[in-house]
């Protein structure tokens, strides 16, 4: 029937997908919290104004956006940072470093596809107040932790580039307009690199400069091919201090045990409003699209308020993982939930098996009753089929000798087992 | 600045709320897995149409419905039933009974006031597929077992109804209109009793009748006193069905623990939709609005997909349960979490504490690290001001005993710890 029709792009989650939805998120807030982290929540829709503020028409083009019945022109929120800046500034009182994180639920109208729905959730981290290469490598090993604690260790790679860096490299070979090369950059995957090297032609990249960029950009370094190629572009650049603040955050995030790490010249982030590192998290088959990027943005905090506040952070979305988990056949939880199904028989075995349900429920046990006529023997079967571990019988016998029976669905085994010592189950 | 305003009727929750925000939504899942129900999630759009199944024009007029980018007419979510009924029907491989709950955010555009935000969390229950007096008292029971759970136990009341109960009273006084005298009397504490009696009348609801039925109407009774009620509005309902019904249920859930249960004949719950029991929680001293609600409403799949399916639920919205918890000094969420503020001093200092702290990450402890250059003494201040409840400090000593100093940042305690001891931190 059309009119129970769910639009496109989104997506409903019925429990067996809810089991590990929910398992995810509960990992992303305990690793935020191992690290730190305090958590904030903010409204779903805000001004658009505000997203005017940091983004381009691009962005706007995008949102769920509307006039609400008092005639303002209101959003969906497509992002996290715009309503986190907006929190932070607001708050004069607060104790700096500030390290939050959410979970906010986003919307883009956008053609859905594979690792993209119209609404998706956003495990989003921020660090504000200090700077620093530890700081920097506290919120990409936080990425990476969250990653390892959902079973992905080894199966993904960071790419890191420096926004600082970049911008000295493209002088220093001729560039005209840093903001437009970066955005060609920013394409060097999606296009043709003959596209690619007319476009950054047009910048005023020439002759051997243009060939050893370009080369220079099609591939990544580990820590130790770095130097190596920062040799090789012949730039002098081997003692600049953005350099080797680059370096030795790679050396850092190494060192702390996610060796996953590289140097990606081509990694830049299209967004204007980075200022120092950026970075993001790839399979390492490179069949999705970005599991998390982020990277620094100490200017931002100005457009919002008139003063500059140091600021790291990354956005990690739940489609990509999703689709990353399931080809990892890391997706189904493996239910080993203790549950019982209690079973009473006659009027008297009912009630009685009514007050055990409730003593087990109060003992924060999962516990479910049967309500309906089915005879004992149909009764298991609905337990088993219903993923039930245990059933508990409360027949007259039981009844008589203030006793009950309890049968693993799996293995067949059962006992008895006296009222008195329920705490024993 | 008026481009960062937030707006007008939404929250933002800092960290200091969203502690108890988080145990609070915990405790509910928690509550609703110990009684059997598992976890669902759906979109926050729908199309408009959805909700002209179940509701009349005054909700369409207070939700934020707007046209997409593709012209369609939808709304975000503001209410949970239609969503789930669309996703109990599009399955028919569940088995039955199906029980499900949700915590999802809904919005409402209607003039904010205490206890209603224009968006709130609401922790939202239902069950599918089987009828019964102790199907209904599950429901109701899980509704009480969270507010004992979060501490409000005894300081609530249940009231209960049955809609064909009242429908049957409302025939025998005269009523010429069933929907419509229901509609007056889910009025009756918002109203004048002049005003209700006089619109009472217009039903057919006359004389003797009327006044025993303003009596009857104007308190609710404890399970002691329902058959003294009943016989005193002299309608022979004492051996009816439906009566024999409610009364066993308010004695069921009395039976389980839950001893704050009144049958209250006022309780109607506006929504045509209900076809049994309807119920609502109230805070005992009638401070806040309800606190939850909810029913029966066999009836409502059948306008989905033209099948009946026996269905019985709850909403629990977050706002006035936070006015409620508030109000009793139960917002607060005691912090007795144990963390670590790790201070290195000197480059080998900082580089070891730096191992340290994703140790003891990696041991699912909450730690953070100094990454400012202050002296000792004031890193200490700041952990404190930080609510750390331990130090760990790694300077020249340490380094060479390859231990560390943990200070307990409450007592002032301090002890040396062997490195290889870390585990037992």
């Amino acid at each position: 029937m059309s009119k129970i029709e769910k639009l496109r792009g989104f997506k409903d989650y019925y429990p067996e997908d809810m089991q590990k939805r929910e398992q995810i998120f509960s990992i992303m807030r305990e690793t935020a919290r191992n690290f730190g982290f305090l958590p904030i929540d903010y409204p779903s829709i805000e001004l658009l104004e505000i997203y005017k503020i940091k983004s381009g028409d691009e962005l706007l083009k995008q949102t769920y956006n509307f006039r609400d019945k008092s005639n303002r022109e209101v959003t969906l929120i497509p992002e996290a940072t715009p309503s986190t800046m907006r929190m932070l500034v607001a708050r004069k009182d607060l104790i700096k470093p500030v390290k939050w994180y959410n979970i906010p639920k986003l919307w883009r109208y956008e053609e859905p596809q594979s690792g993209r729905n119209r609404e998706h959730y956003q495990f989003n981290v921020d660090y504000f107040g200090e700077t620093g290469v530890e700081v920097d490598v506290e919120v990409i090993a936080l990425a990476c932790e969250t990653l390892d604690r959902l079973g992905l260790k080894n199966m993904y790679t960071v790419r890191i580039n420096d926004r600082n860096l970049m911008e000295k490299i493209l002088t220093k070979i001729g560039s005209q307009n840093i903001p437009s090369s970066i955005s060609v950059i920013d394409h060097f995957r999606k296009e043709s690199v003959e596209s690619i090297k007319e476009k950054l032609a047009r910048e005023g990249i020439n002759g051997e400069n243009l060939e050893k960029f370009i080369e220079f950009l099609s591939r990544s370094y580990p820590l130790s091919d770095i130097d190596e190629a920062f040799d090789k572009i012949g730039l002098e650049l081997l003692n600049d201090r953005d350099y080797k603040e680059m370096r030795s955050e790679l050396q850092s995030i190494y060192d702390k045990g996610y060796e996953n790490v590289v140097y990606d010249p081509s990694t830049v982030r299209g967004l204007s409003y980075y200022t120092g590192i950026v970075f993001e998290g790839f399979d390492n088959e490179g069949k999705f699209r970005s599991i998390f990027g982020g990277g620094r943005y100490d200017r931002l905090s100005s457009l919002f308020e008139g003063q500059e506040t140091p600021a790291v952070g990354f956005g990690m979305g739940d489609a990509v993982l999703e689709n990353l988990l399931r080809e990892k056949g890391l997706w189904q939880v493996e239910n080993t939930e203790v549950s019982y199904f209690v079973i009473g028989m006659g009027k008297e075995g009912k009630k009685r098996a009514g007050n055990i349900l409730y003593d087990l429920r109060r003992m924060k046990k999962t516990a479910s009753m049967e309500n309906s006529d089915r005879n004992i023997s149909n009764s298991l079967k609905h337990a088993s089929s219903m993923n039930f571990s245990h059933a508990i019988i409360v027949g007259e016998k039981e009844l008589k000798e203030n006793s009950i029976t309890v049968k693993n669905l799996n293995s067949g085994e059962q006992k008895m087992l006296s009222l008195n010592n329920l705490s024993e189950l």
